[in-house]
């Protein structure tokens, strides 16, 4: 993809995709922040940004990268990562940084910030582990690569849900963090021939799903007492069939259409005005040199 | 060592030597929890955990690699650290992870996380420059690696004393914590032979019994005020031979034991049921693309 | 620079010029203490060390660079960074890191440390984006090492006003300091012909001394109620002529007096004592290798 592309579809998409999502979720009167808004026309929940943060990128991602087509060479050549101890310290980066802003969209340092603290490092370290465990069942090789996807899976999945669930709940939403992403990334994406290199799609989409899903499923007044509260108590019963789920249904699918319809839309008007893709001739060169003009090593230097 | 023994090892050391040790050293109702269990048969202390977190792997390691012996070829040819570029990031990560769990301890933004938080600093820096200044000293080389060995013991030695000590108690652990290490890592490990490819057992292990024996030496009522009350009024007499060195002393006597025999047995147990070592040939190939199936990196992608 | 150099000469430098402006900025009773002490000879403000800390460090790095002398081939052979993904993976733990001593200058979980934590945001995001924009502008190719440049001298310059400028403040604090240390270090520099590897001059100098600079232009009593305080009221009017204006460069030009002499006389001690240069044969086999006995890398291990 142009520089020029991305610069330009994401300062779009920002204002049509993520800001209105963004408010809606979490503005004081935003239409789904079931939380604070009485009046809210959906009462769904959604404490660190599973359906503003991770669906809506996530879903964004897997229609522009069908719009913008594959890398030259893709399904012919290996495109093996190029950095597993990159990718390794990335992760445990990306894990520290997260608790800002799990533990963080407490804004304050409170017992809803502690709780929250603990679910995001249960459900990642199960998940990370359940990623690594079925590889290790299928291949017999578990793999760092697993291990660090079962973790941003986990990360993801936890994120809707980390302020409003109990241990319990962390527990169950890191086994299936592990286990419908590594289907996707897996499996699904084979069959349908997506090339998505960072495996957006597969942990950020359908984690970030999972996770708005479950959080409807799994939120209890014990873990949050704001669930108890006028605006929330008739959804949350605390039962795994309470009215929350059927809330947190509309708010993926309305969460699903924006992205959709509004990555679409911008990505074709991006195309039409700018272009999306490099030449060949600079995508052979590398992206890095033509587009930058630097690379990552000088290692004489 | 097989990824298979080890998740059986960990599997069962956690439920053997690690939990029993946390429980009696944190646990309310904890055998040598001193601070908060009035009738604890130790009147000992451990803030962050020197003796639960550092003694118990430390010496489990130092067992372990003498059961598993040797890497192939182990003195004979040259084992350089892969990439002193890593060993520096890592140092680096671990140095600003290791506040949370010490200043984190705790368990409160209060008087003593921030005093935990500046004996950290305290020790960790002046540690780290020993070690350098040591290495300067004898071999006329200072070395990042040395450095970052340094850091390293500096954390471990204080993690049990950080909420207890006061800055000064801080920098002549330091000191201590730069020197002894120093020893156990270029000397000892040469008399003995034994193949601590991390020098687990001379940071972690010597670290962390030294860390315990200081935090009887120097915890002081004016650090932390809960030294003064009824569970430790009679152990904390502000003095060098207060009667808490001996509780401490016990408490390193108990948690020898059980690290030594508990890994011992442990280790006998998984090598009969499973083995420990890797083949020759995949010790050869390396155990990255033996066991896990991928390597560290790839240059060309 | 020789090893024993650097030691030398910090250890002379931190008694000489960092530890007396540390007293003066912060100190109760500073001499440039404005907020706090009532008989403050100047009354200026720096909240997490722009004076302190990057002035003086960034001043005397220029002046020793010019004592010191240029690299072996500089001019003629390239010299390009030697990994460009370790210069990203260092800014981003930069960036994190200053955090703590942005926000965590307020000493106290409160609204000041929540405004700092924002306005370093603020500034560093805007200042990233600024340098790698004027990069596209001038050269057609935005560089990621424009970026971490940008990011480095964004959060320079936030450091002494985070904790006194209101967000649209950081806002003009990141846009000039993504502009006016990108055209010292990449026309200035070449003017002049000094050999500053690490743009240090041009990051840290300038962008420290912008910052003192905007601080007292930039300072408002909404952002930090302690500037309505009887130390301060008759220096914050909150308009950009305000008196603190004019303390402000009091204090710019006295750090920069203390930084430019003190170094100036330290290193020609540490010449004349010591020297501070080694040898062409040492600086050709490499100062890792001949100084500190070690290489960064060791591929094959």
């Amino acid at each position: 993809m142009k520089f020029s592309a991305i610069l330009l579809f994401v300062t779009i998409w920002m204002f049509v995709v993520y800001f209105p999502l963004a408010h809606m979720v979490w503005g004081i009167d935003g239409l789904m922040n079931g939380v604070w808004n009485a009046s809210a026309k959906i009462h769904a929940i959604d404490f660190a940004g599973g359906t503003v943060v991770h669906m809506s990128s996530g879903w964004s991602a897997l229609i522009l990268c069908l719009i913008l087509g594959k890398r030259l060479g893709f399904g012919k050549e290996p495109m093996p990562p190029h950095s597993m101890v990159l990718c390794m310290v990335g992760t445990g980066m990306l894990w520290v940084g997260w608790y800002g802003f799990n533990a963080g969209s407490a804004v304050g340092a409170d017992v809803i910030a502690a709780n929250a603290f603990m679910t995001t490092t249960m459900a990642t370290a199960v998940a990370s582990f359940t990623w690594g465990m079925i590889e290790y069942m299928i291949k017999g090789k578990p793999s760092i690569l697993g291990f660090c996807s079962g973790a941003v899976a986990g990360l993801v999945v936890i994120t809707p849900a980390c302020g409003f669930v109990t241990a319990n709940g962390a527990v169950i939403i890191g086994i299936v963090a592990g286990l419908v992403p590594f289907i996707f990334c897996y499996k699904v994406k084979n069959w349908f021939g997506y090339d998505d290199a960072l495996d957006t799609f597969g942990v950020h989409a359908v984690g970030g799903t999972i996770g708005a899903f479950l959080t409807g499923v799994l939120a209890r007044t014990s873990a949050n007492a704001n669930l108890a509260g006028d605006n929330m108590k008739a959804y949350v019963t605390n039962s795994v069939f309470q009215p929350l789920v059927w809330e947190q249904l509309k708010v993926i699918g309305l969460t699903l259409c924006l992205a959709i319809v509004g990555t679409t839309v911008i990505a074709f008007v991006v195309k039409a005005v700018n272009g999306l893709r490099v030449s060949e001739e600079v995508e052979t060169v590398g992206l890095d040199l033509a587009e930058h003009g630097e690379e990552g090593y000088h290692a004489e230097a």
